[in-house]
């Protein structure tokens, strides 16, 4: 079993990753719920959603986020209505979004939404939201606090950033099953998301810290700073606000009472030597995840590296892998 | 000011016309709320919806509900979550029902939510629901009691019919202005509606009856039924389960304690000439309303024989058609 902590976006294809070579059966993924937001009354959760098209096979690769080939006639007309618009659902991804709320309305908790949505979409891996509770990321702006979406989509993460806090989450709990994923796994994988407000919210949840620190497996975290910039998003900036340097440094900072391994990119060699310098255990590689096969490789690459018990016994790199790839001939 | 009694097909039809041969804002269509029901967790309520495409120019001719282009991905979505899809909700009508859901969530009543969307959209007209209280049209059948809309949309009316009640009417209370619109009104007409389940929720609902009794305007209806047929759906087998004829002679029984007026079909000139014979007022005319100019013809004719005092000194049906029409021509 393989536990990932995800957000939307560089998550989505992590997972997509993982999918492809290991049987998603085996495969537990924590999301983040931090930047879930009522929108025209309906509950959206939006890493869920990445994470439960891209198990589906629904997922826009062009955009990265929503259902491919979707259209925005509601959108549309709800701006007719004078509605907003700024968060973008599409026709077809509003059915989750009508299906997750119906669910909570009928005294569902989020977690049982979210199996229930990934049964109807036959995703075979395990989706758990951090949280049942309320858990809401909020950034601390010049103009004011926004919520995470406000801030990144509605206004394009222009705004500088004085903090970010995770309202609520002191008096949050993990949901069904976050911790034991996290402590029984073969290996915890922290995907390529932004650690403030992505990876940060969920660490933010009384228990789930701890319980990276139990870990059975070793704990790996895929750098989402690719040569001192994010790979996409926010993620420079917010880490910035929150006092970690815009690197690999930064990242293993964010993370560094419960990790075992960076991976980062083949381009932050001299970084990832001296952090290896400085106790760190560093692993290089192709991070950037262009096509399916990136992806897939990626995967690869971090299971070779955490499978395995937590001393130096594990398996070598080259067998990891071929097991790897043969299991993943299995699942196109 | 006119104001309407009305359901959704024939109705919308009927009111089409009416906005075409005097100034929109002269006008209040009560509507029918019966046939309201919850889908996909969202409040809709399928007459209003009609009176408010129509009048917002939405209205798909075609269908005679939804909106006119729409698409149904969202309804396709839902399927494939294994979500029922018997009513057809496209993807634009969403955006309705959604807006008049969160508002009602918000506290609104269905008559403020149905002020606040008309005024989004533009609509002059003012459109009352029948009430802002729950009633259902229930309808019994040999397979049990089914609502409107599983009865009419989900079984296409294939169900024998043993009898219609208004499940909530006798609490119910006319929303905030029906009364007032229906007793000042310079005449009140009935759509040709189905006068069991589109009328009959109307005139269930304690006070509205009454209402019609004491209007100051002439009460005119507009037959649904055409040569002992519905011109549309399932009024003949309606009426008949609540032991009226399918004929004029049942529209005019359904509204006999304050009808001034029956309109209908010049094919049913000699079942009219009978009725007159029992002492109701019937007016033959084209009421099969297939064009734009059928149903402004239709509704320039009914104002013309309605409007005025109740006492036999109202304008000629020249004259008054010519006002209307020179209305008219100021909205096409």
């Amino acid at each position: 079993m393989i536990c990932v902590l995800s957000g939307g976006t560089g998550g989505a294809k992590f997972v997509d990753g993982l999918r492809q070579v290991m049987p998603a059966e085996e495969i537990t993924i924590v999301v983040n719920t931090g930047d879930d937001l009522l929108w025209w009354g309906l509950y959206v959760s939006p890493d869920i959603d990445s994470i439960t098209y891209v198990l589906s096979g629904l997922l826009s690769r062009e955009r990265g986020w929503g259902v491919k080939g979707d259209t925005f006639l509601c959108l549309q007309a709800m701006g007719q209505l004078g509605e907003p618009t700024w968060f973008h659902t599409g026709d077809r991804d509003l059915a989750v979004h009508l299906l997750r709320s119906r669910l909570l309305a009928e005294g569902k908790t989020l977690s049982q939404a979210t199996a229930i949505i990934c049964e109807k979409l036959s995703v075979k891996a395990r989706i758990l939201p951090m949280s049942d509770s309320k858990v809401e990321t909020r950034v601390d702006t010049p103009s004011g606090e926004l919520s995470f979406e406000e801030y990144f989509v509605q206004r394009w993460y222009q705004d500088p950033v004085n903090s970010v806090r995770f309202a609520g989450a002191d008096d949050a709990h993990p949901a069904p099953g976050v911790v034991e994923a996290i402590v029984s796994a073969d290996a915890v994988i922290v995907a390529p998301s932004n650690p403030i407000t992505s990876i940060g919210p969920i660490l933010a949840v009384p228990g789930i810290r701890d319980a990276l620190l139990r870990a059975r497996g070793k704990v790996a975290a895929v750098s989402p700073i690719v040569g001192n910039a994010p790979v996409a998003g926010p993620a420079g900036i917010l880490m910035a606000a929150q006092g970690l340097p815009c690197s690999i440094a930064g990242v293993a900072k964010a993370y560094e009472d419960f990790l075992d391994l960076l991976v980062c990119d083949a381009r932050d060699a001299r970084a990832a030597e001296s952090l290896r310098q400085s106790g760190v255990r560093v692993q290089c590689t192709q991070t950037i995840m262009r096509s399916a096969s990136d992806r897939a490789e990626l995967a690869r690459m971090v299971l070779a590296h955490t499978v395995g018990p937590k001393t130096d016994q594990r398996p070598s790199e080259e067998s990891s892998s071929n097991e790897a790839a043969a299991r993943g001939a299995d699942q196109p």
